[in-house]
């Protein structure tokens, strides 16, 4: 381990120069003027790949290439096997004039490397192929085998991944896969991510009369469906920010006092966060920390909503039909499509007879959960306190990773979310950035990781 | 009184061929390149005016002309005085392939007279001035003095009317405005409308985070301005339809006994109206007729609500904001103003304090009424009864006419509704026409009116 470590802390001037070299690519997905550059991007990668001593290939799919890697497998029999996942597309860099420096000529200052990708993803697949580089070149023997698996499709919905993770089950099963596309709070603050919220939308549409009515001359003896929809949707929470449809909550898992003690040590100032928002005050289910509301509790949200006249001045109208959009996001073990059912028979029952409703399923997706008191995610946050020199922390995120849940279903196994990016890295925003110590840390923490993980899984 | 009577009947051919001559003036307010027909229209009428024996004027404003029309005055002292308003201005006919003949270009069929402008309100006018026309010519004294007061902006707002009101409120003073220009609900149910609902405007807008938040991230520990919304405005009316907000009803007049009755009379066929409406059920204020509630109840209806994402498909956020447009239908004598100030102090207390809520009033008008059972209506009625020979009916409109308050304010007086209109004369819209039989009688009523009114003023 020590002459892997030296390895990575000797060609540290090297490895940013490389980063450098990848980011120059404008692998964006969006884009279709920028196909060529996905192409040479991954073709980059594949002979960077070959060159650190991978076995490495491109399969070509409907959109972009995917890469897989592998390590030299070991003679002496089966070792434990990692997937390593990430994506070398990346976000559209637009607007430019935001940009300080143009997003593709990487420009380093101080410990920040700043271009589009440089965060999500490039840097922090990048950091991983270091580590396993210097286990190849030193000599050192990796207690497990390792593939990358860095597809080029992430950021306009990974349409090939999992068709592909199919066809390709038996070299990808894996003991777990790890993915470094997520965040962490600060230097000082490592993260392993363990749970994410699932998500289920839906529409709702509230049909009254059958053209808009004249508010003076009908008004009073119809229903208005924007009254109608209102009532409906503003029974739906109580003044306890709690979700009043019977069974909502009935498949959440509590959280484990374990869990609630580490996500207090989160660093958290309401006065900022409040800050960051725009508001004067916050407002969530009573009984929990904002941390906790917003990443282990579920929600029912108005994402939109759309009735009768909305331009200047008045109209004086009985609207013919008012609508929204909805999206729920779920914990574990909250089934997207056992909500969904559980939601609709309710608005069914409660819709009153003087509408019309019309209910519209939209996408799903399944909360994700590892236990974080499991033996690979104590062998990860070993790895994590060891590169960084000081005690992780532990995270959910609120939001969704289809990706995630389609991968570790299709492969059968967990995924350790060992994110490298800091909260000011602007991912998706102009002025992306990578920090070099996170870069470094994050090296050191993949070499470290091999040997935990290996020895969990045996 | 027999010598007028056989006069329009006698002059009846005539009368129609004038009206036809009337509606051959393409008099669209709305539309600039026919403010010479405006002109020319005034101007015709001023000729027909003097012609049977009126003294005529035109006053110019900003917009088109006002007639003013008067018949000669006594020199025997002070007679009851009467103020006849109308319009020569129309809707504009558009679109024209849905008229069967050319909307310029008068059509009789039947007993029917097709044309823009025929019922609203060419055609109503001429009726009252055909009477009038016809004590010139026989010599019957008339017991009154009668003048018109005819406006060309009546379809555009009558911007000009108010204030030429206010100029001559000298010659304008009466005992009564008459006005031919509502409806009545069949040949057999000649109406006096004796009420109006008045209208306040508002819109609100709760403001929660700074910008659009993404919901998995921030959902759940930060308000959503469209779930505040919908609470606040679906707890306005209860499940009987009666608005919540305190006070709301403490200045609404109930109903008579002799209304109710009156109101019951009205044709009424519950499966017809939801068929013109196209809903399934009726939904109003519990303990009233459907014909109650949209004519003589308060309302408190949507007309409009916006929030976060309106397109295709969905976007997972925390609106912003979100906001809605209302109206309050008002009756009799609940006050505009202070209904406004009413629901906004409501408003401000239930308010959530997790959202910034802004109120902007919009326009108003005041509820009208005049007693059916005051002796100027009573009046009215038996020239209804007379000239059409059956039992009138009472009505309340749902809707509101700003002007007869503009008016009935500047003057002093009050409002006597005597509109000639049938349901299906299409004004408004393509096909519009005014029935001969309506004309026929609304003359014979007009020459009854006057010594009954000027009975009932002394």
């Amino acid at each position: 381990m020590q002459k892997v470590n030296e390895y990575l802390k000797e060609n540290e001037g090297r490895f940013i120069a490389q980063l450098a070299e990848y980011i120059r690519f404008p692998s964006v997905s969006a884009q279709p003027q920028h196909k060529n550059d996905l192409q040479a991007c991954a073709e980059w990668l594949r002979r960077h790949c070959e060159e650190i001593g991978l076995d490495a290939k491109l399969w070509p799919t409907t959109g972009n290439p995917i890469l897989l890697a592998r390590t030299p497998r070991s003679r002496t029999g089966r070792r434990p096997h990692f997937l390593v996942y990430g994506h070398y597309d990346v976000q559209p860099p637009e607007p430019f004039d935001l940009w300080k420096s143009p997003p593709f000529e990487p420009r380093i200052q101080g410990r920040s490397i700043f271009g589009r990708g440089a965060s999500d993803n490039k840097g922090q697949h990048l950091a991983h192929m270091n580590a396993i580089e210097a286990y190849l070149k030193t000599g050192v023997e990796l207690p497990c085998d390792v593939t990358f698996l860095i597809e080029g499709e992430e950021e306009v919905g990974s349409a090939s991944l999992a068709a592909f993770a199919k066809q390709h089950r038996d070299q990808l099963g894996c003991d777990a896969l790890v993915i470094s596309d997520t965040g962490m709070p600060g230097l000082k603050q490592p993260a392993l991510t363990y749970a994410l919220r699932g998500i289920v939308s839906f529409e709702i549409k509230l049909l009254g009369p059958a053209r808009d009515l004249h508010s003076g001359i009908f008004g009073g003896s119809v229903e208005n469906p924007a009254m109608a929809l209102c009532r409906l949707l503003g029974s739906l929470r109580d003044h306890r920010g709690r979700i009043t449809i019977p069974g909502y909550y009935d498949d959440v898992v509590p959280l484990t006092r374990y869990e609630r003690k580490e996500l207090a040590r989160l660093p958290f100032s309401q006065r900022a966060y409040q800050k960051l928002l725009g508001v004067r005050r916050l407002f969530g289910e009573a009984g929990f920390t904002p941390t906790e509301q917003r990443t282990a509790r579920p929600t029912f949200e108005i994402n939109g909503l759309t009735s009768g006249y909305q331009g200047e001045g008045s109209k004086t109208i009985v609207p013919a039909w008012a609508g929204a959009k909805i999206t729920m996001r779920l914990v574990p073990r909250q089934k997207p499509e056992k909500i969904r059912q559980l939601v609709f028979q309710y608005m069914r029952r409660v819709c009153p007879p003087t509408v019309r409703m019309e209910l519209t399923a939209g996408h799903g997706a399944e909360p994700y959960f590892v236990s974080p008191q499991g033996a690979k995610c104590q062998a990860a946050l070993r790895a994590l306190k060891q590169a960084f020199g000081c005690e992780p922390v532990l995270i959910r995120e609120g939001g969704s990773l289809p990706i995630i849940n389609e991968l570790t279903k299709v492969l059968r196994t967990e995924a350790l979310l060992l994110g490298l990016a800091l909260p000011d890295d602007n991912a998706h925003s102009p002025n992306e950035k990578f920090d070099l110590d996170c870069f470094a840390k994050g090296m050191l923490m993949s070499a470290g990781l091999w040997p935990e993980l290996a020895q969990a899984s045996r």
